[in-house]
């Protein structure tokens, strides 16, 4: 009997530890599950014949390692930082490994040793990063193989509210970590190269940048471009391209919102704010508001926004800026947090809620003279609150990656990405049995 | 004899050195300079009689320590971040100390050991911070004697190009480090109150927040607030005072300039530009400009700029920026690198520039029934290119306290700062014979 090691049994394992799960009987796996309430794990697996549940502090390595040494997988769910211990971990006990986060360059760094223990130890084989990998690499190796040379790619996804559960004018929702939405796009311009010319956006100006995106059958989103999309190049051996990047999912009209949450200053981390558990969401808002003793609170927003941006304050209002009532009662908070729990009292999931996670890759390339335009976009709606579709799409690769490495159905070593064919194409075919799948279409433009 | 050792012969040294050295003769002074290079330290100390050019490595503490041992007082005119060790040494020998910058929180933790050690450590009695502490705390103490209310104090303080060498469209030339220029209010958002409203502005919004300043003689003047000015009720003993802030002077325009350049992500120190080494300035620009291929640089500017902003559009043209002729050729550097290049090609002093101090305190107090205005305003012009008014503003302070600490004229131990009538009341009078000396004007307005 194999056994499948999960560290971490947060949102994102639902999906991840069903799956291995329901193939445990026929592949014969035992799934050991480890987090920090029995509740939780339970949450999970159910009780399943072939699972254990096991609270324990994984993230102290004399109870880890032992852990480790009797599995043949280790998946680690953990907060990315955790995972370089793991792996090392993995390296010393000769067990395989596979992360659904970034490749951080410790990670990179272990790539020789990994090789010499005879492991593999795969990333970002989540969402954004991982689906969008492989959907995206299939793409460009059928065009190169073709003869096709690839001018333009760029990249959207979003976890977003479906369309049945969308009842807010922010056409939004916390369908993940609040903290992170709230932060996003801080700590680092967005940079990217466009026909040539190299573009910086620095983080005051990314939510007024803006692409239209429409998605068949789902109407029109907007994107901002985020990160460092310059290093694709090199990860996805487009070295010479003219045009990449890569970019965030919202529906119309959030992103002049939160445009305007920058502007004001509300999404800075960076400090805290004096008396902050006293104030109300209206007078955090004044204390960003430039002073003016003749003019209520409303009276100021509407001269911050000059044009008659009703759209704009009216999503304020509804937020509950205004309300003078309660403190929001958080000491020593910065800017953000107090942004946060203002957002997370209107934004939350209700339990009938479904999420939603919207992908789209639009590629340029030459092609015996002409010019073609192809358009790769996946929707995918969650089952429940807590089958949700960032569950499915981060925690369905995870798993089908592992049943891959347990059947010996992959050779590469060491620290590897979802980059090549022996990976991608099983991999996005099996997805496509569970409902996570690409429309593309290749359109003639010149 | 009384030994005097200054380390650093920089150009804020000028006049601390002339001031202390034309007194050597009459008070019986030695005074040793430490520099890195001959040159800079003769062209300070003339080779004067009654000075010591020593060419040492100062941040050495085996170099340091004995020179410190032999002095009856050091000035330490390092950069800031050398102060520490430099107290410590001066702790341990029992020397006492004077430095013109910001007492750190750990300078403020050796004030025990400093007084049981029998010396002082005054600091922060330069300019901006020191003339701007001893001028205001003067009239703090007036209003407060008389039995004055004290509701409001805005101050503002800023070096800048004397109006007679004023001869670009910018209004500015660096008279001090260029780089600290460039990442003004970089570094945490600017934090104030105002008629009991807390008020926080983020960095990319504090050149377009600005106050109009008239400075008796010299016309106008604009001021942004920065850093935090709520630490400065405790030191100014103003603990509920409604409305307290400090800020920096520009002439008119330069702001909405600066503020342009910073919407524009040019002020960024964070990351470096890819192949930084072959941006031209018109490069760099068009890369944080929105694509289009359609339009020039030139017209992508005026896009950006909106309204018909003529003035911003010249300063822009006449700085260079859209020139392709010469790469900036500073290999893996930050947009503020880049930008820094460009500006010190334009706005650096010629060498007959002199430079200019202007420092402007509003209060308002009640008094008896009526509401009372103070100005208080200073203008210094510098002499020349050596001892500029940069140069007199933070020497003559700390040459004047130095002289009192050398005559026993000071009784306070510890970490001080020059808060007391003890220190102000002397340190002010001297300055007027320099000409650096305060317009007072009291108003009755309500």
């Amino acid at each position: 009997m194999k056994q499948v090691l999960i560290l971490g049994a947060g949102l994102s394992s639902s999906s991840l530890v069903r799956y291995l799960l329901q193939h445990s009987e026929q592949e014969n796996w035992h799934i050991t599950v480890v987090d920090q309430t029995m509740e939780l794990i339970e949450s999970k697996t159910n009780k399943h014949a072939n699972s254990t549940a096991l609270v324990v502090d994984a993230l102290k390595r004399d109870i880890r390692l032992p852990l480790i040494e009797k599995s043949d997988l280790v998946i680690s769910m953990l907060p990315a930082r955790f995972h370089i211990e793991v792996a090392q971990d993995c390296i010393a006990t000769q067990t395989d490994l596979i992360t659904p986060s970034y490749v951080s360059s410790e990670m990179k760094a272990l790539d020789a040793a990994a090789k010499e223990a005879g492991i593999i130890i795969m990333n970002e084989i989540g969402v954004d990063p991982g689906i969008d990998h492989m959907s995206a690499m299939k793409i460009i190796h059928e065009i190169g193989e073709k003869g096709g040379e690839l001018i333009s790619f760029k990249s959207f996804c979003g976890g977003l509210i479906a369309p049945e559960s969308d009842n807010n004018p922010l056409g939004y929702k916390f369908t993940w970590n609040p903290r992170n939405v709230v932060l996003a796009g801080q700590g680092g311009a967005s940079c990217f190269i466009q026909q040539g010319e190299y573009k910086y956006i620095p983080y005051h100006r990314l939510f007024s940048r803006l692409e239209n995106i429409e998605v068949n059958g789902y109407g029109s989103f907007e994107g901002y471009t985020n990160r460092d999309s310059l290093k694709y190049r090199g990860i996805y051996g487009l070295e010479n391209i003219p045009t990449i990047y890569r970019g965030t999912l919202r529906r119309p009209g959030f992103c002049d919102f939160w445009n305007i949450m920058i502007q004001l200053g509300l999404t800075d981390d960076s400090y805290t704010i004096e008396n902050s558990h006293l104030m109300t969401p209206r007078r955090f808002l004044n204390s960003f508001l430039p002073f003016n003793p003749n003019l209520s609170v409303e009276e100021k927003v509407c001269l911050f926004l000059q044009k008659s941006e009703s759209a704009i304050y009216n999503k304020i209002k509804w937020l509950g800026f205004f309300n003078m009532d309660e403190p929001l009662g958080i000491p020593d908070a910065t800017p953000a947090q107090l942004l946060q729990k203002i957002l997370v009292g209107k934004l939350s999931l209700d339990p009938e809620d479904k999420d939603m996670l919207v992908m789209s890759h639009e590629f340029i390339y030459n092609y015996k003279g002409q010019k073609h335009q192809v358009f790769s976009q996946m929707v995918n709606i969650g089952e429940d609150s807590v089958y949700t579709s960032m569950s499915n799409t981060v925690g369905l690769p995870v798993a089908i990656c592992a049943k891959m490495i347990l059947k010996d159905q992959i050779e590469a070593r060491g620290i590897q990405l979802p980059l090549t064919k022996e990976m991608y194409l099983p991999i996005l075919e099996e997805l496509e049995s569970h409902g996570i799948q690409f429309n593309e279409k290749d359109t003639i433009i010149d």
